[in-house]
């Protein structure tokens, strides 16, 4: 059994499923990604989050609570942009890298965005490479590397996509990026996979701000949405909420483990956000949990993984349940 | 009195001049940019929109039913972005032209990006350029080319910037860009302005398909958020609302001039989403309106010149009308 190459490189491509599955039942239980299925609460926001076209101190000032809670101290090495995959894209249109090291599997984007720009990729120990990329937490793998660990890999330019970090802080590295003595130290940080709230496009770099300022500029002015600046401003001063929202995802993974294990998977990795689970008959579980309306994720590189996200609401949980158990 | 430069780039800056005139009365009556003040109504989002990556063929939904707005036939030749600024930044790093025309008194933002991009900016009859720049109608003289003649100036690659075009569709030229014999011509559309939604993010580049593709891809999956593709695609198929707010828009800019004309001012220009507006002393009617609470657009190259955007509710029209009986 193939699984279609519309899953293999992204998740969330419901409308491929239900292409390719249209007797599924719906609605579908999107566990395709790695974003919190209960997103921060964005309550009614004022008119002129939509109408008007954002004022520019609206997003230093979101840039500077970002600043805060990524522990960065001079707010003007955090640059906002609408999603943490624009600066991906951007970045290799930006530095000279001609030989970067990214690890062979992680998150694909990374990659393709290089190879875009005409860069040559290596492994991550190749000696010659003038830029590494890093992601950790890793995506998918879960693998996680402290942040003294990072530093030592950091001799040279360095990117690490922290998108997954939030659920565990002090691996951050992003305190140092691009300051004195790091210069060549670059950080992403995602804000829709924590907070729930994909959609609203909001991811930040943090640099030194030199490249920070040529970032600026080649995003334009009003690179961020009106309503996404709003949700970002609310959803970081609230560190209430992201301390427990760490705890509860952290119980719901341990939850979604012992499913997973009671139908025969073996969790190899993850994050709270996601579980990277094995069988030799993934390729099989993929489509059997697809005819049943519930979307995971495949990896090209490896037909016995399956990478799950976490259900939501408790109907979830027991729709994940019922399929799983059909599975055995 | 010299104004202050913070106002002499862009509308829209209503933090410095919360700054610049701390007594003024608030809130502030936002006049300084030519978005639509009465808002295509964004009723109740669905959660998704916010909580969800958004799903690509959302965004190829949103780029069909914006190709039938535009008159295009073929969908693979409108690229949506997060705002036509997104775009005016991204494709002087794309195109290879190394000396570009463009009308000193336009919007300013294509200047920058082509410079930012090392590009020689010329005058629009200069035939060593490489590419020429076009907005039409032009903001903010208001000057407009029919179709026909700008299609004149496309024997070579023009970019025609066609952000207030909505109010009188046949002048775009939207409908050939990209197509077979009119390669070179590339057309940028506004969705925030007519639609009154400038905070959400939308733009779109009509150009021929090699190009789109290489634009898709330097942009990145995701582009557009949630919330912005929702909008977008209930707001193009209400063509009732577009008819009668262009109607609408006509008959306030008719009110608007016969106040500013009141007022001892010339119109010398303008579309129904802005009046530009001509008296000897205009930097200081420009400081007496800041005063007053009330942010207009002066600008750096004509001191006599200020541009004003339509008051929404009734309210703001009579707010408007009192200021204006002051400066006389």
């Amino acid at each position: 059994m193939t699984t279609p190459a519309a899953f293999l490189g992204h998740g969330g491509r419901l409308g491929a499923a239900c292409a390719a599955w249209p007797n599924a039942p719906t609605p579908w239980l999107d566990l395709s990604t790695g974003i919190n299925p209960r997103p921060y609460p964005i309550l009614a926001l004022a008119p002129e989050t939509w109408s008007r076209l954002p004022d520019p101190e609206s997003l230093r000032r979101l840039e500077r609570i970002a600043a805060a809670a990524f522990g960065v101290e001079d707010p003007a090495r955090v640059v906002a942009a609408a999603g943490s995959e624009a600066l991906i894209r951007l970045l290799p249109r930006l530095l000279t890298a001609r030989c970067v090291a990214i690890p062979a599997r992680t998150y694909g984007g990374h990659a393709d965005a290089w190879r875009a720009a005409g860069a040559r990729i290596v492994d991550l120990d190749e000696p010659a490479a003038d830029l590494r990329v890093l992601v950790n937490p890793d995506n998918p793998t879960g693998r996680a590397l402290s942040a003294d660990q990072v530093l030592d890999l950091a001799d040279g330019p360095l990117l690490v996509d922290e998108a997954f970090v939030d659920l565990d802080p002090p691996r951050s590295v992003a305190v140092l990026a691009g300051a004195t003595g790091h210069e060549g130290l670059m950080v992403l940080r995602s804000f829709g996979k924590f907070y729930g709230l994909a959609g609203a496009r909001l991811g930040f770099l943090v640099a030194e701000p030199d490249l920070a300022t040529r970032v600026r500029r080649a995003l334009g002015d009003w690179p961020v949405s009106g309503p996404a600046i709003a949700a970002g401003l609310t959803a970081f001063a609230d560190t209430a909420w992201a301390v427990q929202t760490r705890l509860r995802l952290i119980e719901d993974a341990a939850r979604l483990d012992s499913l997973l294990d009671g139908a025969g998977f073996t969790i190899v990795g993850g994050t709270p956000l996601f579980r990277l689970a094995q069988a030799a008959d993934a390729s099989r579980r993929f489509e059997m949990l697809a005819r049943a309306g519930i979307l995971t994720r495949p990896f090209p590189w490896d037909e016995t993984l399956i990478r799950f996200g976490l259900p939501g609401p408790q109907a979830d949980w027991l729709r994940l349940a019922d399929a799983l158990e059909n599975l055995r």
